[in-house]
């Protein structure tokens, strides 16, 4: 199952990468276009109708401002779709989280904090976790780890003292 | 020139209602049509790119909370499109007028107030105005009366008083 | 597969309610709990780090005012929480709105738009076609029944005039 | 038909700096003038009463903070006016927005986004191509473009890579 | 020395109301008129302009929505010009108040709260005490008054005991 | 130890009412005053510089709109004192929150939720449990209480049904 | 007449700058102190019930954050009180700018835009207008030029181009 | 008495930094550790058990974005939980202040400033000062002090004169 992620415009790139990164962690296959919703409004139709016949499980979409992107894939196909609303713009994206995460209801968007790219690449791992027992695993991992590296972190804090740790 | 009216849901037409009231008094037609931009963006589509063979000059597109739908037929046709946004949802109408005004460079919406379908109409008007001359004068005649309206409210206040005049 | 409703008090039952409407309608099995992140922390403990041994494969998380509850129950487990911001209180659930959403990077909740139950409960069933065939069988005719729908209450909308329409 | 421009203020000039440049590609014909509504009242109404005898057939108003230019100049002709809310100021022009989009009952102001200085030369030419075939022409190519631009970054995309492309 | 009050709309008066009790208390005389700065913009500038020979000292200006009248008015006189934000519309005026206050350098308005007539009412009361020592003497007693008040509110309240004080 | 509890309006009262409740059930003695920071600013004074003499250990502040009482207290005493932030007015206290929060560095005010009576109430009983063991251990039954509680209406969802429950 | 400011901390001061500039160049006389409501409430207290004995007419109070000072400088004075929110902190003067505004009926403050020192600088001007015919001659004069100003400039635009005007 | 420091990330370490200053010249022993929330609820549940028997007499917990540490603390233990916001993110702490300060009936937050670490770092002291005579005192004598350092810096403003009181 392969992640298909769409961002509205090619300045959203340096902002998903951090997705990538995690993906990249979790050896979980996914694929990165370029689709305006509202400059190339058919190819989003195109990319919406045909992502599960190409082998894609869930789909994130990135988007500024009147961020519409993530409804209008969510609108034309019933995959799982993940909203990342991002923060350009003069309103800093609280004009894209309210354009993703407001939709009407029967046609939902999952959606994460404002250029939060990490929890929208983790959100769909948990979703495909529910079919790959391998990266339930991993995740499960992952959150064993989480409080070792804080205990490693107040360890250091301790020995170093605050001003050292902050060095 | 016809005007083209797009909802997006039937919850909606209670206040675009006052749109008709002005379009009536001008006698400019109009028709009106339920679209979701999401439960129906073929539908939207169609409309859309349909709209100008069938004689529609402008169209006035409204919709509440993630209010997709002006900025999904703006981006399939290059007549003027104005956005009504509506103050449906516990947001009051912000998160409506954000998604229809902050559209991305190149695909415009002419945005309105928050559920002011009666500036929706006269919006329509002032540009049906540069194409039709009995359009222009009436709205020419309609200013020249918002004085006269005013100056004879005015009247009222003083020969009845504030107390008489509320009543 | 089972869907696992947690309420953060039972004032948000009846707003939850509907995507008991919506799952009823898809046969989708659910079970709903009251379960307070400040009042009864370790019943979220137990109830998160339980939940995939008792067959729940996604998890509904519906809180209002600092909503911390479906990130609690995020923390806790590697199943997807979507996360519902409930719209009670003096902020009408913009602070319920950024509480759900705006997690730290790897703990996402899969936030729906506010009191927005049936997207809560539809994006469930999306999550869930991805395992289970019949449930996307259904949410893909469901889908297509939408333009239908919308095609009937514009027939009406013809044939009545707005007037009647809207009695 | 001419594209009469109005800043509030001279510092205005870089944000609207973009319309021009889509003015002169669409070979559209404007003038630029600056007009403050506090600070100039009578050329305000000196401009708007004159315009249409001018040859101007839209005119587009910027300002920030109580950015009242462009009501005040829909208020003194029937000629469609564009308002440009900028983003100057500690509110970063929420409060141009406001001022601009929420326009009393009969004097409407067809609001874009915040410095959204493309979209207010789109929409001055969508509106403009109702009575110039030349430039609703360009506005069709222009949009049928976009989804090739679209798709050549796309395929740069997959070249180059990520990494690549981003460079 | 007089008060003009101007009110965008005679829906305004309701709320202005509130003024004109306090300045019958104070035995300072008032005029009151409806003037639009957008449908009855040469009625705005005849007030403005003429306001200082017309006897008037202090102007108070209400309006909701894009409340544009204040600033107008200011724009066109030397007076001081008070501006009532009111709390009309779905943004519940914040809109007004954006308006209103936000004004560009040179040109104040000297905004009270959102609705607070009572405040626009004393703000007029104590510009004028500068030039009128008995409106002096009185808003120092009303003020020498005001703990006293509170205090009898204090005996009462605990004479009475909670419950009988708040019936 | 006594808490001193302060409402800048007698309309505050009804909302301060839940706090009552709760002391009342902890048996731990308060007394109430209504005291302006403006319109009594000698009275407010004269409070906060005695509070500490008669007995007050812990002082809570009620106020509505620029909500300035509890931070005038608080910069004369060092008591702490806890801001209760009131929904007065058409802003629904997000004026009030600010004006009580975002106090300058050196002066807190401990502020509470909006309307959040029962919340001042539980943290000065807080507090005061770090002086009385009485209240502590009150506190920490109450605690043990809640999940009790939580457990009970699970059952009681459970047995009756999510109909029967809500009923 | 003598202008008195005070500003709540040492660091509002290049802020309130500008205001000087304006004063000086109409020879109005000002002087400045800063005065923290809260971490001098008494220093307030002498400044605010001394100030008319000591020949000031009009206070300007300059304050960002919960900025009471304006307020709290109102409640213990007859004298108009402008009140100048200051945009530091996170919030960026929306804070400030409620609580300056949104004062009690009774007590008002006349409030600027956020850090518009220019704006506080004139409406006191226009106050003392009232009494001084000199500054209201100075202030009819400003009027007269700033138009001319404009049209200056617009000159220069046409002379110049776009180009070398903003050069 | 200790207190207790608790931050979300060690990237609130630097913000938090001024309260130590503070807790170090008034001499009160502190002790900082990193807990997440969510990366490490255990650790949470952990510390906020055992913080009354490790001597710890007030808690200061700072978090950014859905800041849900502060809260999830509060629900473990019944000592005063002081809540600090931090201004990380898009939002600017907007987020952070209500995810802190709107907590449900029952469980407070003693809410400070977004990004106020001093008023966190006072608050402790005011509340601690409850059961040590000696921290009141030196609350007491700072309080006596402020207004003498700013008498001194008013001498210095009017001996320098504005220029050289800024440099």
């Amino acid at each position: 199952m392969k992640i298909g992620v769409v961002v509205g415009s090619d300045s959203d790139l340096p902002v998903i990468d951090r997705a990538f990164a995690v993906w990249d962690e979790y050896e979980v296959p996914y694929e990165v276009d370029i689709i305006s919703a509202h400059r190339s409004p058919e190819l989003a139709t195109e990319y919406a109708t045909t992502a599960h016949k190409r082998g894609i499980g869930v789909i994130v979409a990135a988007a500024g401002l009147a961020a519409h992107l993530p409804g209008v894939i969510a609108a034309q196909t019933v995959l799982p779709v993940i909203g990342l609303p991002i923060a350009g713009g003069p309103l800093n994206g609280q004009d894209a989280l309210y354009s993703v995460v407001q939709m009407p209801p029967g046609i939902p968007v999952a959606t994460v904090g404002i250029d939060n790219a990490t929890n929208a690449a983790y959100l769909a791992l948990h979703i495909i976790a529910l079919v790959d027992e391998r990266v339930r695993r991993r995740l499960e991992e992952y959150r064993l780890d989480l409080p070792e590296k804080i205990r490693a972190k107040n360890k250091q804090l301790r020995e170093r003292g605050l001003g050292g740790f902050i060095e």
